[in-house]
């Protein structure tokens, strides 16, 4: 079933320990749709100013992104400057400039409201929130949010987590959100907040979702470099909900392997600059991703005898 | 097939944020030695002095451990002074005194020198090797070093790399000993170093194996609080090489598994001061563990079809 995605587009300056990129493509709406354009039909509803490069519209009609809810607004591009110390972890935010984002109000072309899979990107919890009110009998409803709006629109991000089924969020994020520093506790309380499914990021240690009582872990892809962390995030949630929008299932089976393709997905765009590492990308190296992290983690059949034994 | 184990025994003075523990029992033979017994039978190499306590000797025999190899000598047990900080991760060692271990140099007993497995515990290099010296054909060579000996002993610590099968280092440690601060190009070298198997323990992120190219990621046990890390390492050392000598087996998929069991292992020390957490511990609350880390895992079978395909 197709996916529908509302989120940021930005034209990032990024420096890290690897080199840098000044103005390049980025944004959570297009790691996202770069990503989950790999398994099932996406839709984009962003706004960009009259200034969004020819490189941007060439990379969502390669992905078949459907553009009929990207909006061009008069004015720039929302821009974006952050800077990664040596060990990638922490970006600091240089500048940020919303430009054209500022004022935007999405307003869905009838196409883009009936049902399907929902991604909220890292937007205003209050514009996530929009996006949904008009969507028809959305299937699954995922979204994703920062510290930002933890910090700063609290009641908005509280109204969303009780609209969604599955909330994205990194270590710090789900720290800062429920005041917990052991992440499995932090994750059970933000599933009293609402969603069923808490998929917890830890970037190069991998990632969790608690679902219920079920715990499933899945480690990062192991790369020797990693050059540009950003949009690993969005890319990751692609490949989540772009696997199981594309099987039309949502159990417990689906997103185990759902998180595999994510964690798959996101490796290639953390690799390189932006969301080049996506760039001409076949299918075929992404499902090889896959089966290294099946192998990766794959375990013989439990043989009954061996094991701990009582004295 | 029996283990031996030589390493420190150490009366730990540890505070952490959920508490204190003054003169408690531990060290990296105890804690390996405690988890290794669920498996095989342990043979002890180590040296205590007269102070020692009931409580170390009652913990020894009740795990069955053969302590023909631990020596009585005159003068004080090995004393460590220590203090976990809020996050549990960054140890600040206040007072280490070597006492009866300083000119400690073990001689083992005819019963210890034959086969089986050896894990050279943490302790100076040259008297891992004069251990291994007096060892005639063991089958499986296993061992773990610090920063401390990495920086202060690094000949004596490349002369061990060369004679052991398997490496447990934890993620500063393979750091220091490679120059690395990716751990997967860290893990390459310091296999390059030697050992066959590298083993690299993430706290609170798991662990992973590299074996030549094979590599198996696992993720910690989730636990709700952690206590006291201390000796969680040898403890994981203890489960993952208790199993692979139970098993007799020391191929691709008994690492697997033993990594398992040496996670569910330290998740009980770790839970609580200590090696509290092990005292009077059913075997069947080990294999519980080991049975819910499966589950984390656990992944659906391949459908083929699936997954991303070409636009």
């Amino acid at each position: 079933m197709p996916i529908l995605v509302v989120g940021s587009v930005v034209l990032d300056t990024i420096r890290s320990p690897h080199g840098e990129a000044h103005g390049s493509l980025g944004g959570s709406a297009i790691y996202f749709a770069g990503t989950a354009s790999y398994y099932t039909p996406v839709r984009i509803v962003a706004a960009v100013g009259e200034d969004f490069p020819e490189e941007g519209r060439r990379f969502l009609r390669d992905r078949a992104v459907d553009t009929t809810g990207l909006e061009v607004l008069p004015g720039r591009t929302f821009e974006y400057e952050a800077e990664y110390g040596s060990n990638l972890n922490d970006r600091k935010s240089i500048r940020t400039c919303l430009n054209v984002f500022e004022h935007f109000h999405p307003v869905l072309p009838e196409s883009c409201r009936e049902g399907g899979v929902v991604f909220l990107g890292n937007i205003h919890p209050s514009l996530q929130l929009e996006v949904l009110d008009q969507v028809r009998r959305p299937v699954h409803v995922a979204a994703d949010t920062m510290n930002y709006w933890i910090h700063g629109a609290r009641e908005g991000v509280d109204a969303l987590l009780r609209r969604i089924d599955t909330i994205f969020l990194n270590d710090s994020e789900v720290t800062e959100l429920t005041g917990e520093t052991n992440l499995l506790r932090a994750a059970r309380r933000a599933a009293e907040l609402g969603p069923r499914n808490v998929i917890v990021k830890k970037g190069e240690h991998g990632a969790f979702l608690l679902r219920g009582k079920e715990l499933f872990a899945v480690p990062a892809y192991p790369l020797e470099t990693v050059k540009d962390p950003t949009g690993g995030g969005d890319a990751f949630a692609g490949g989540v909900l772009g696997y199981l929008a594309g099987e039309g299932s949502f159990s417990d089976d689906a997103y185990r392997v759902a998180l595999l393709h994510g964690t798959a997905a996101a490796s290639f765009v953390v690799e390189e600059f932006g969301p080049r590492g996506l760039y001409g990308l076949p299918a075929e190296r992404l499902r090889e991703r896959v089966d290294r992290l099946r192998s990766m983690m794959a375990l013989p059949e439990s043989q009954g005898v061996s094991g701990p034994f009582p004295l």
